[in-house]
């Protein structure tokens, strides 16, 4: 039955295991488009435009800003950062959902766009900051001043938890993607995510009818 | 954590699944309490007060309705029905869902209550009118007028689909009860169906600030 993409925000405090669900679900459903930011900032070697990044000079993305077709932006260390909107309407109009691995204040955007009937936003908690901390400090050897840093960033984040329409707690990363699973298959599932429910209900009318 | 119970409503014109959906829904999860209405028409041989329904007089049927105490009601062939609201309170401070199996009717006015926020609607469409008629004749040896008489109501009943949060095509009775148990999963993890989050978040605070 046709079905309406839906735009599945993910947000959730470094660390807590985010990108890991978001990886996987891309996987369990490879027509999940995962939505690549817009940036001012320069290429760092590897980075390849149309995968990482679109990159875009400032003129362009003040111009896509202007013209409403960011879904959100923000600056971040005088660089620009953005979701354009043309991919998650293509995507919309093939029945495909759009992932978005974004913080609370692109959420908050998102949320408040023409699209905001089509967001589903979940947020993730760790299990305890002494959690998050030791799982932040395993990715690498940062200075105590850099791990100060992201631990503040993260209390900024989970302050925003409230915004959000799933809240789930990774104590237990398969049970949370499972929950994550059961969320969108769920989502996937409402009335007004199904446009083809009409044809079909008209069909049973002309059934009705014939008799 | 602690869960909001939720109030769980399933419509579908008879003969589309309904019934036994809901009893499969009690036998996977005990905890879920059935709504069982109240009525103002005599037992019938067999008919338990408090299991099949609660038996009211008129007068204190009308008071309860007068008092706020009914969620929905209505009158059908000059006896009453409605369903207590009570019982679903009760079963919400235990953080239990209950379970509504009722028509279109019933539905809308347990939306427009004061306990409408707490609704998950799902309505079940049979797959073809044809095989609706088929499962219609296939339990009882019915009169042409009665079966006319059924096909009519379920029209009716069909004509509200759109109202509800989701609609499920039982073409598969396996296929549908999975897809109910991830919609009533999916549900219970919403944000404001979590009070025990808000604890759980002070206590991330707690951490935060001890370091």
């Amino acid at each position: 039955m046709q079905r309406r993409g839906l735009l599945l925000i993910l947000s959730s405090p470094s660390g807590a295991g985010k990108s890991t669900l978001a990886r996987r679900l891309m996987e369990w459903d490879p027509a999940i488009r995962f939505s690549i930011s817009a940036t001012t900032r320069k290429p760092r070697p590897g980075e390849e435009d149309g995968v990482h990044y679109y990159f875009k000079g400032r003129e362009d993305f003040e111009r896509m800003v202007a013209a409403g077709e960011m879904l959100e932006h923000a600056e971040v260390f005088g660089n620009f950062y953005g979701s354009p909107m043309g991919p998650v309407q293509a995507a919309m109009a093939e029945g495909r959902d759009t992932l978005f691995d974004i913080d609370w204040q692109g959420g908050q955007q998102i949320r408040n766009s023409a699209l905001g009937r089509d967001v589903v936003s979940i947020f993730v908690l760790p299990p305890s900051i002494a959690e998050l901390d030791r799982r932040l400090r395993g990715r690498a050897q940062d200075t105590e001043e850099v791990i100060a840093g992201r631990m503040a960033k993260s209390r900024d984040e989970i302050s925003h938890w409230a915004e959000y329409d799933y809240v789930l707690v990774n104590d237990d990363l398969d049970k949370a993607f499972n929950d994550l699973l059961i969320i969108l298959q769920a989502e996937r599932m409402r009335r007004d995510r199904q446009p083809g429910l009409s044809d079909f209900v008209r069909g049973l009318n002309k059934e009705f009818e014939a008799r």
